[in-house]
């Protein structure tokens, strides 16, 4: 018997990706690394718990594309980047990465405000070297980082600032991926509509 | 809000497309009009109350894949196929078409006795023509012979022998579109194992 | 080293899939058996010297949509047809397949008729049953049928009358594919025009 | 009628994406950007010479994977990059990037060594402030750097080192994507091996 869980996290994952997939405002705002769209598990420890996209989700004749199908295990970075997050607050199991540039941030530094949504942001020049050359300790930096940015609150978007080799990106977090999908296109079809 | 069976439905028909996909036996009982997946509301009485595979299944590398994605409305024949079987029995909301011919008949009738499956077929050269002539006079007619020809049992699995101008096909369906995915591929691996 | 030939191949066939996916009022005239493009090298003897769409091109989105790449052995069927059509016409080295109905067949009479082309049909109901039941008979039979049927001439378009188990189809050849696909939305586009 | 270069180019991709397709030692050298393909036109000026893969190669079940279809103008990084190097060498017109790390780099090295291929590298850190800020300075200065630390030859691999916010990649060109293709793949199998 398949889990009533897994059944339920692949319903949502198909319904988010047509969302995605079917915004045209979107494309413009998907990073050089590409999106992923990931949905953890309540009780997720590994990024085996994590539906992701295989592939990740690309821009074909202009529109999203997701490459491949979502699976279990499809995302290393933003599995873990959800793990870390939902142990500070559990309802907060799905999320979705774009772009990152000093005109859209500042244009969500209004839009986060107008909603109550909490925005914040990683500084990664201050990262630890020790931070960086251990494997796995970024994650949970980065994480604290934007909670403490942020007062001690977990944000609902943040972005991290450059380091060298790593494009910067933003991130939004919610509770599920039809959610995360219905409000990235909101905000890619309002960014794209204000400029 | 999405409605909750509407996630359940997606889900399950992703889950079940990934069974069917990852099963090689399937590829060769694929028929030439291609095989469709489909999955229908409990209450459904339109093509649109069913969710189907867009564009079917084809044999991609020698194996089965979906040409497109799983969508309200995306079948038709199969699709009215279900709708009509619910009348019957409202529990049978699931179906798949594949090959028909006489040695798999011959095996599949075996195979449906030992199970306890009730097996049927319908002989469409005994379509009256003014059946024929009346849209959507077809199904109704196809599916009264085929639990009439089961002694008045709806059957598990049954085939159509041709018409001219249609290629027999043969139909399993049962509740939901994992269990007859996983059903289907069975019958498939048993099939090419026992040649 | 790859064939020059191969190279050529492979980039017509490119194109042309191109053409026929753009071509929206192609796909109401996929039959249910799915369309295959093919493109035999000048002197193909069996099914791997014709490049064919793997999986056969089908209908998603409404558009029409090649389900895998073009390989060669990707064909049987239309593969055996344009090698035997090929014997009587070296130059017709390329064919698609689609719908075929009483309206659309009275349609292209007189299309072929505006533009001096071959237009044949074959009557599979005189099939002789040794041919039929002979591995390969079939398409000598079928090829020789359609050219006395246009009066020894080799015919540009023609199509098969249903038999039993058979879908009826229409066939359109010429000497390389980017020729055929835009011969073959052209007939699509003028015929949905005219309805 | 279509140009028999285009022709000939879009035949060359096929064969080159079916080469890095079924290279599954390719996948894990794709970077986070993701690989583009790119094959310039004789005489190309603006990035609609350059045939490149819509969406990108990702990587999907493990293995390397097309996103779309090729396409002129699909690619604009890789296209610019490669028209800057035909200003150079001619018979440059196709490029492939690929993952950069320290190991990598190193026996890449010794392997262009052995082989006699030009082996060079971009040190972003000195790009100057100037160039980074004007639209479209990066890539002639680029190209510039890589030749002069070749001793003013062109080379046929190099790679950059990271900038803030940039991925380091590496690139591997030569004359059709047909051979660059097989010559990645060939790389990343005895890099594989090697390890």
């Amino acid at each position: 018997m398949r889990p009533e869980g897994d059944i339920q996290m692949h319903g949502m994952m198909a319904i988010a990706l047509d969302v995605l997939e079917q915004c045209a405002a979107f494309a413009p705002l998907i990073p050089e690394v590409r999106t992923n769209l990931v949905f953890a598990k309540p009780d997720a420890h590994t990024t085996e718990d994590v539906l992701a996209v295989d592939g990740r989700i690309t821009v074909v004749k202009g529109m999203p594309k997701a490459a491949g199908k979502p699976q279990f295990g499809a995302s290393s970075h933003m599995a873990r980047l959800v793990i870390e997050l939902t142990k500070s607050d559990p309802s907060l199991r799905a999320g979705v990465n774009f772009a990152s540039n000093p005109a859209l941030m500042k244009w969500l530094t209004a839009y986060c405000a107008d909603r109550g949504w909490v925005f914040s942001a990683i500084d990664r020049s201050t990262e630890p070297e020790e931070i960086k050359d251990t494997e796995g300790a970024s994650m949970p930096w980065k994480v604290e980082q934007a909670i403490k940015a942020a007062n001690g609150r977990v944000p609902k978007v943040f972005y991290e600032t450059g380091a060298v080799g790593k494009e910067p990106v933003s991130v939004l977090v919610g509770s599920d991926p039809i959610e995360v999908a219905e409000q990235m296109c909101e905000i890619a079809r309002r960014y794209n509509a204000g400029r």
